[in-house]
């Protein structure tokens, strides 16, 4: 069941014709600090509104590429474990048809699900992963599902030397020490993407970004800001690099509207959005 | 284990002289609309040190009162069972010591633990219900367990004619209905309360106030605003009302300091917490 | 043409079966000192969903009514002349069809062209006007189409004793006093409603309600917020007393999300326009 | 020294001519909970602007009576000695001059070397103090002058008998017993002005207006909310009951623009200021 | 007619003896997203009270130079074309003095009428644009008049080869296939800016800077905040660049102060104003 | 005497055991634009919780060194006087000890009796003072003590060449021309720090961070942002180049919690806390 909605402007086609489909995860039951992200996939949906379909940098436009909106899950509030399992199957439904998941979250758990739908469908599945946080902790107020263990979780799926970590400044010494041979990870900065990628041509990826990734500088707009992150441009670079790779599944997670009273960061999580769809479906003109 | 905390300011006994235990509950995993009730504690924790401990009204002071500060519950965040689990056994802690709980929640699903506790040592208390909302769901986002099903849930424990409800002003039209002959509920108003003390002398009264009853005018920091509802001074008449009956345990619910710029909920929310001990200690002085 | 939108929950007759339609006037180009009421109809729409379809103060349910949604206007930002027939053709449309037309504004201008595809329709009709001004300077910043000019431009339509102004409470001296003979005004409340109701049985009524009406404490999430004004409760008592006459147009106007940071004002107008609306279609039950 | 400003609109009459004397005092040095008072006076000036200059209640015009605006005094930040000098200095040069002066406050504080010029003219003056707290410390943090001691550095000049304070509800036990015999007092409300007013017929009197004698949901924008207090219409009323003797000086304190985010505490200290100045002025026409 | 209004802190010479001549423009009628521009002037005027008018930057101070501060226009509101018409007459005045204008905005649009007075006294004049958008519609919500025409009314005027634009980041397809050949266009930064005033040494030169030409973490309280922008000291290098040729005329636009909570933004238009000011008027000590 | 408080999480030597001893100064008095950073020990105590104890920059665990927390002191407000001798008396009690002082501000007057303490124990001691402005002037606001007047105080007591500046770039004239020969300063930027602390190796250091040193798109939340600062990279890394010097004692100060509506600047004082402490006790494990 989805909610009503308003459609991303730009997002035309029809599921059936749509071979990349975005949804919205208004999920935010285990943030630790400041709820609040469940609200980012609606005010994402009405800033789109105000946000051009061309992008200069790629002269690409939103409006000719096969692309579909299916709006929000609707979530059973304060039932993470259901709410996992919708994420999952509204993923599994989309990859089962051959379709790009674009998840709109929502906190960084909802990664978890969507990530593995697209597992099992591609097994050989890498994951690059944005943020400032190691998310590698093996359980989080107790528990083995939250937004801080989410990238473990993941890793209990592929294993070692598949996932890519980058902009990481945060989290415990044994996160630190654990990831170690574990995953790859670059701290503080994205300088060892542009390798990485020439590594991984012709894999396939899944791509989640943390947008907490950003120094508050550019993205104050979270539960959890850290500062020392990356810029806007860099960010912007990144995504224009992951050109070069297959992209088989994607998330944006973490933005936190009420604390973005100046809308930038809403602004950023728009062109993040618009960027990062375009740079997928690059092959997939109407 | 409870987290550090800045105590409440005058309640000055030790847990064992104490007659009444206050406690923070930081949890809002149900809210269905604007999360944020977790902070309520910790806010009220710090506004509180602005208020005078001594209230012309009563002509009491908190110093003076056999009453202790335990600081905040710590909750796994996301998992709502275990975290009721909590609120329950320090509810039942408390109750077995002989003494008062006033819970400081919080969202209001933490009264269903916390007043379970009181009813297993008095299985013959009423309680007494001021809210906007109805909260007799049956279940709420397909789960028993949430804020808008919580008074339901303590009636499965008490049943027909022990739960009073005033200030009434939302539900489904099925909670209406299935309130007559189950609760006794005043639509809007506290103009019965009077009367309903009159009859409950010499009973014993679990007392729980969501605090989205007022008025917004009076009380906007919550998470769902319900215009038509009671004035400030209407409810600090109530309360000084409730002083005829003894109170084995109580609470207040539902401020959501992030929607409280001017700090005037907050106000609210410890001038509550000061005139409701107050009443309830009557009888305790140090 | 109509921009995207997410429904109005309850509204859930289509155009054809509707006796009532509601459309959104993101207008707010003549107001003179704090925009933003162009937010209002979007704000509406998505705070709407946290309302109750059920009144227990009327005992009706929103979604049993001949109600429909159309959405909000697209209107040529800059250009109120463009803007204000758009709204007049809209609200034309709806009239022509033997329908009531709810406008949701917007600031008050753009009850003039509502009024005025009303008045042409009945010619008869009367005009109920709640207010924290008079609203009848001639012209305002130079031009005679305004936010304080709108009651004025409606006189000019129906003439003399057909305008009812309740609440009023700013205004130029020279309003005053042209007002006495011109218009009906009640300053400050709306104790002569009741009165004026009971006369105006069997007539044909447009009500107009600027939320400005209501003292700040329950309404301040407006551009002038005017100190003094009636409370949410007189308000409501107000719209369920029009309940005995016959409303053929209705608009709630100057909601300015902006200055609502808690949104409670946004409540407020959510729960005006469910008590109006089923007020007005008492009789057209699905 | 005065700083520039933006003159109160209608206060026209040039310094000769004028009967009262408005000055701003951006003082908050020593307000205990939230600063930000001394941000009042610009806040004032500058949507004053947006406020009719026509009284209904009074059917006077501030454009036609005797009144100046000599703008802000400058100030030593962190200097309180020397800013209360200031404000002496200032307050006796106008009094020297037969004028009345109108101090918009800034913190309390700033009242009592305003009443001290004032009483040194007129030595049978009485107070008139509208306030959510006693003010009756001796010291606060030490120091015998604060917005906490004010009346009772007050009381030092003119003794028992001759103050009347109203809306009182929030001090320490002590100040509330000093009180007796010393000052009169009603708790909570207004209702004995009107026989106190009939009774000082024919005195001088000073008026302070402490604007958190209204309940924060009316004037929400304060350093310290405290909720229980008088209604605007209540202080609308109260002043116009006032207009009944004679005003030798006035003020209004305590407006905290920053925790006003809708700006309706603003829209009523501004409505205050012209009901204020215009009952006093009664007798003094241009 | 002018407002009244806080003169900009060191703008001290009479209007006879200035070179230069700064006012300010509350104008928002076509903004698009959020409106609030009109704002600017007084926030800015109230805010350069705290920036130093001396700087280091440059060694010069704000007093000694030959500098007057006008107010702010009085617009109509709500009639862009008398708004316009308004803002021509002022700058007309001041270029026929043989003066500078600067006007300080409001919104885009009003580059329009000062740039087309400035080029009427100088057929020759190039245009230097800083922006985050193209601004080269033909036209935007159907009319002509719009900030997102402003530069192509203004191409009407001078022609292929007069415009050069730096920063753009955001537009229409053919917006920017349209800029081949007709500006000269540089995306995302200004590194070709030192180059190009090389070329123009000697000639007349307007500047126009809207705000948003800077990313959001610099400058988020604007109507449209686009990421992906020039830092504050990449703007500051320009503008002591721009020293190098002469200035006919310049303006600042695009402030919109609630959006910017923390007053940063409104920081940056001040020290942009400043240094603009003085790299303008190098020549002319008073 | 001391405030209750929240203990900083990490800092969890005793005060006996401990080499550095952290202290809040809640004290804003002399703040001539915006106050407010007296809630700043407050704020940074609370949002502490959420910072990882352990640094990925440094490999260093708070938890692991000698530090303890001593909570705030308890300041006679509106007393610059007693306040100033105050957090001399605590300073200098630590010092004795033979402990680093760590004061947490607060304005940034406060350093002058922190730094007094340290230069008695220290007389050789140099002082690293990282700021926006020069602090150089010889009286503000007619006062000798001021936020803008501190550095002279210090230099009163070290004389020339012994303070160094960095990131100066606001201030009148007369400072940056009096600070040759005085002081060393580096306008705008931190590049000579390097050379700077070679030199300085051996030397006993005491450092003051004044946070709008920071451009305010990495720290926003202070009452007189100044734009053209360095980035809070840069500022991390001159902190791991102050690790080759011998502080004796340190302080930050101006953070300014209610212009930090994201909470991004209290979360940069924060990381500053941490990483200086760090940088500071390298030599003092637990």
């Amino acid at each position: 069941m989805m909610n009503e909605k308003l459609t991303l402007n730009g997002f035309n086609s029809s599921y059936e014709d749509a071979r990349m489909v975005a949804f919205g995860v208004p999920l935010d039951g285990t943030t630790s600090f400041r709820p609040g992200t469940r609200f980012a996939p609606a005010h994402i949906r009405s800033e789109f509104i105000g946000l051009e379909t061309y992008s200069p940098y790629l002269d690409m436009d939103l409006k000719e590429y096969k692309i579909h909106d299916q709006g929000d899950l609707y979530l059973p509030i304060g039932n993470i474990e259901k709410s996992l399992e919708r994420i999952y199957q509204k993923s599994k439904e989309i990859v089962s048809a051959g379709k790009t998941p674009f998840m709109i979250g929502g906190e960084h758990l909802a990664t978890y699900p969507a990530f593995k739908a697209v597992y099992e469908k591609h097994p050989d599945v890498f994951l690059l992963h944005f943020d400032a946080h190691t998310d590698l902790r093996d359980e989080f107020y107790e528990s083995p599902l939250s937004h801080a263990t989410v990238i473990k979780r993941c890793w209990d799926l592929v294993g070692d030397g598949r996932i890519f970590q980058f902009g990481i400044r945060s989290g415990d010494k044994k996160e630190f020490e654990w990831s170690r041979g574990h995953t790859v990870m670059e701290r503080y900065g994205v300088s060892s993407l542009s390798a990485i990628i020439n590594k991984l041509k012709g894999k396939k990826i899944y791509v989640t970004i943390d947008l907490d990734v950003l120094d508050p500088a550019y993205f104050s707009g979270t539960g959890t800001p850290e500062p020392g992150g990356i810029s806007f441009k860099e960010l912007l670079q990144s995504i224009h690099e992951i050109k070069e790779v297959e992209i088989v599944g994607m998330d944006i997670v973490e933005l936190s509207p009420h604390y973005d009273s100046s809308g930038a960061s809403t602004a950023v999580a728009c062109k993040v959005l618009r960027e990062m769809t375009l740079v997928a479906m690059k092959n997939y003109r109407r």
